[in-house]
């Protein structure tokens, strides 16, 4: 039987959370036909992102109900307003329970949180948000990315990628990692190099993040609270 | 005045190649409101990608006439059969003459080839169509980007992203560079290192890539004839 690997896809995403490990896993189906991936939502219409792009599903939750590998993209206010979205939550909760892989990038941890996957897991999420997975039960790990029993949570954004290409390792070998890496032509050169954590800026992106989450829950006072104090 | 930073979309891309430097380029504009971002296509309907997902454009063509920037992504098959997409050339040609950065990622280039732009520059592409532009008058050169007059390159798929971070860094400083990279948590960890280039299976991906190239352009047989003879 093929495994379908499903991306979850609700409003305002980041969408690099989404197409970075899309295209990783994409590149997994065309070489080896077992896996198959979709792009799953509520309903097939287009959805806004933190971007002037629009993104449309490939299949709605009704459609994929167990799923092999699971993952939720983050991003900014949006995603933290769906940590309330219940219908997205109980589909992620139900396919959960059957699956081999739960997985997330950048926030979209929070959201697998939200839905109670977190507890007693070490995970990852963007650096801007890390301290919130301690609400919800999880060990904040400061990784590239996580693996905790089915769970494999990713840093932010364009961490997808790796925990990807991790995840074909896993799944189909180290030839076919290095092949799919190929195709993508992975060889990254940021220009300024690596991220220069000990010079950053850290604090005014975490001030910022936590007027986002005040914001995005601001209809929501009890999981709002649960998360701020 | 406000500067359009104009992403191009057409049936069948990679959609990697347009969201990476995508991601980059909002973040820029959010932190520079002299920016703005759009993705323009010949009309507003979803288009497939080589993946699951469907992307739908913000902009007409009509809409988006004298961009600042335009960025045209690549893909395998569809991309190559854009190389006779009339209406796209016709656009990228018109936006590229007041246009201060004519881009691309991974065989993107090969449109702007199609376009008649690439003619007497430096250039780069996927690996596995680099000769390729030589047809366009190009000197195919191997580097993560290429910079060559308006003209700014990048190689296959991911490498968007490394070339949307110099560009960051050119038109608003390396301050805001570092803060966009900081905000995607650019800090690569491919988990089997970077791409080694003297052990990968090379050749048999190029000629795959041309029999797509025939495939593609099976109703074009001057074009053709003109990119493999």
């Amino acid at each position: 039987m093929t495994k379908t690997l499903a991306f979850v896809l609700y409003p305002g995403i980041t969408p690099l959370d989404l197409v970075g490990p899309l295209q990783v896993l994409s590149a997994l189906a065309q070489i080896d036909p077992t896996f198959e991936v979709a792009v799953v939502g509520q309903n097939l219409v287009p959805l806004g992102t933190d971007t002037p792009l629009k993104l449309v599903p490939s299949h709605t939750f009704d459609q994929v109900t167990e799923p092999f590998a699971l993952i939720v993209p983050g991003g900014t206010e949006p995603t933290l307003a769906a940590l309330a979205n219940e219908p997205l939550l109980s589909w992620i909760r139900k396919a959960a329970q059957t699956a081999d892989v739960v997985g997330s990038v950048c926030t979209g941890s929070l959201i697998l949180g939200a839905a109670g996957l977190l507890d007693g897991r070490q995970a990852t999420t963007h650096w801007g948000f890390r301290d919130l997975l301690a609400k919800f039960g999880a060990t904040p790990t400061a990784e590239r990315w996580v693996e905790s029993g089915p769970l494999l949570t990713a840093a932010g954004v364009s961490a997808g990628i790796d925990m990807a290409l991790h995840l074909v390792e896993r799944l189909a070998g180290e030839q076919t990692a290095r092949t799919v890496q190929l195709f993508i032509e992975y060889d990254p050169q940021p220009p300024l190099g690596g991220i220069d954590w000990s010079s950053a800026d850290l604090d005014s992106f975490k001030l910022h993040a936590r007027a986002m989450l005040a914001s995005a829950l601001a209809d929501h006072p009890a999981l709002l609270a649960r998360l701020t104090t």
